[in-house]
């Protein structure tokens, strides 16, 4: 058997008898001539056939296809197959939820999540995933570079991260256990091991809400990393992984990105950085609202903020920094200078937060006192605080919501659209 | 303030004042002179200080030394750091659940895992999640260079995918959930719209035995690929990924695999394979035992016939082909030719199962016929099994368990040593 070609190949081959096979992209029946646009993982094919033939399969039926390349300027890729013999791989297939071989998706977000296994066969809702693939391979490539070592740590655990809301429960071998909000306190164990960490895993939260930014599970790009100052040491690691996201995406989701009519952001040797009293002076003084008072950012202002840097500093990049303390987790680090801030900082990205993170504490005392001053009980903490007795240097990092990134990226109205098979309130399948 | 000198680093400075930083690993206190041994990410640095001059740190305490570095071949890296300037970066450390600057590791493995923050800075344990970190590194990169794409699948679903046992229940929004047993169906589906898939993850096993190679929680390193023609066009793409993790311990992890005294594999061009009836008809000559109406492997099986490949071809890894279709999940593929056995296969290694995978069903009937022979409902099984009418092409896949691969690999007895935080029947934290 004649070993299969791509169909962005087909060039390489003309004058040749050749194998493709693909899904039946589209059937075109003209008067006197069939075309079959084949489409396989690196495009579209086309193929001829003469009218009097007819191929009984329905779309996305999957064929396997030897024919004779040509040349011709129209097809896609500028070379097409002709006198084929059609063999199918599947069973004739039921019609798709809508027309995958239209350029624009024309169904419904709760149609295209329905039936996602044949609704991202279209190649624009694929293409999210190509640029969340590349973002996520371009997070690692930075960090591996910067002396980070990749970790993989426990999704079920004793009690929550993060406090005891939005979790969900599991019966674990008859005991009570939780999914992981984050792997906070593992990348922070971690730094006492490996100094430099990152992990990119599942994360769960039972979120309430059902808006279009929130999610059950979600990826989440985690880093740690010790020996710093405070958070002025994390920011540029923070900076330096979305620009490796950044250069991966413009390496290999290049075709992705113009198929969605999407733009890469540039990201500055230095990412401008404003604090929060700052911040919300400058809104209050351009809006006229009080928000001295506020401990934390409205999406309204996160937009404000946007359009600001934008504006004042030519970048769609934003560190906010300095947040009060009680809007941080209770393992936020203060700001020696200003005990009511934190050492803790966002990054915002065309209207959103895409990044939080910060410098974390690293003595055990002021674990102590930080869940005290909370009016937390520190006994399910026990076994996660016990490394701070042991001598942990100041630390902190980051974490970067990767659907919510590439939703800004690729410009999509809901994450729902670049997540694979969302998890939310209402939806538990497929 | 001058910047930061990684151990490793110091024989580039000799002559030169600089700032070294880490865990006080050891303090060797003599007549005339003390020594400090400080670690770090990249290693050992050693600092002299004065018999007179006494440093109250405990061993593990966090310190930051500014110091000359000076030329002494006894010395880690042939330098050391003398004149030095002290500071904590942490409070006084506890002492460690065992002496962490003693070559072997002293301690029992409950007492490792118990303290499993502290404990994995001792250079043997941390060795085994270098393995483990460049096996995954290398897993991706030949998966990348093969033309797959890197997926998230969700880990909470409506069913479980590998039959009813062995799975965590959750509560979901007060309705009912489990943990996924494995991303099958997720990369199934997604051979639909790139071909060919991969996935690094967390899978959840509730496994009531109290064993050496079970766990709760592992990583799987998943693979599925379209297009195939039955399961021996999977292996070569499973002996791949295999080779691209064995090359990259050996670019990553030579140290860490020097320091366990393992040694790597040679990946044959192709790995030899033996079918299962005939696997079993050599045990049954050898043993005299009757096998014949045997329908899995015993570990004692897998342990002979890895002593048979290493002996007859000179192998580490051998495939074991056509296993009988009832010990296989519904949805592998029947040996066309004999009913009774399965285009499935597994990779054996130094005596154990490390990767099992074979070609799948592809049309929705099969499925429904398979699910039916087997005596289990199809309903909760329809919204995973939809794709399969919208033309699925022949596939096939494989799933790798990291950490038996890395236990394999280093020599670890007991899967636990190489995991990160395990989860078992007995053990939640930390």
């Amino acid at each position: 058997m004649i070993s299969r070609v791509l169909s962005a190949d087909l060039p390489k081959h003309i004058g040749e008898r050749v194998m493709i096979a693909g899904w039946l992209h589209r059937r075109r029946e003209l008067k006197s001539i069939t075309f079959l646009v084949i489409r396989d993982r690196a495009g579209l094919a086309q193929v001829v056939l003469p009218a009097a033939r007819t191929v009984g399969a329905t779309e996305e039926t999957v064929l396997q296809i030897e024919g004779l390349v040509v040349a011709n300027p129209q097809a896609p890729g500028g070379a097409e197959l002709i006198e084929p013999a059609v063999t199918p791989l599947s069973g004739p297939a039921d019609p798709p939820p809508f027309e995958l071989y239209r350029p624009a998706v024309t169904a419904a977000l709760p149609t295209i999540l329905d039936h996602a296994p044949t609704s991202l066969r279209h190649p624009q809702l694929r293409a999210g995933f190509e640029v969340a693939a590349a973002s996520t391979a371009g997070f690692r490539a930075a960090l591996d570079a910067a002396g980070f070592t990749e970790i993989s740590t426990p999704k079920i655990v004793e009690s929550a991260t993060e406090g005891g809301a939005n979790v969900f429960r599991i019966d674990y071998f008859g005991r009570p256990a939780y999914l992981a909000q984050s792997p906070q306190f593992y990348k922070q164990a971690m730094v006492g091991v490996f100094e430099r960490v990152y992990e990119v895993g599942p994360v769960f939260r039972a979120e309430p809400h059902d808006t279009g930014r929130h999610l059950a599970q979600y990826t989440s790009l985690d880093a740690e990393l010790g020996f710093v100052t405070d958070h002025f040491d994390v920011m540029p690691a923070c900076r330096d992984a979305v620009e490796g996201m950044v250069e991966m995406v413009r390496e290999r989701g290049r075709l992705a990105m113009e198929s969605l009519g999407a733009t890469l952001p540039s990201v500055p040797a230095e990412i401008p950085h404003v604090h929060f009293t700052a911040a919300m002076a400058m809104i209050s003084a351009a809006t006229g609202e009080d928000l001295m008072a506020e401990e934390d950012l409205s999406p309204a202002h996160e937009r404000w903020l946007c359009e600001w840097a934008e504006h004042e500093h030519g970048s769609e990049l934003l560190f906010v920094t300095g947040y009060p303390l009680p809007s941080r987790p209770f393992y936020t680090h203060p700001d020696p200078a200003r005990l009511q801030y934190s050492n803790g900082f966002d990054l915002l990205f065309r209207g959103t937060e895409i990044v939080t993170g910060g410098q974390r504490l690293h003595r055990h005392e002021d674990y102590l006192a930080a869940l005290a001053a909370r009016g937390l009980d520190p006994a399910p903490f026990a076994s996660y605080l016990q490394v701070f007795r042991h001598g942990m240097p100041p630390h902190g990092g980051f974490a970067i919501g990767l659907e919510r990134w590439t939703a800004r990226l690729t410009g999509a109205a809901n994450v729902r659209q670049v997540t694979l098979f969302p998890r939310d309130l209402h939806r538990l399948s497929p």
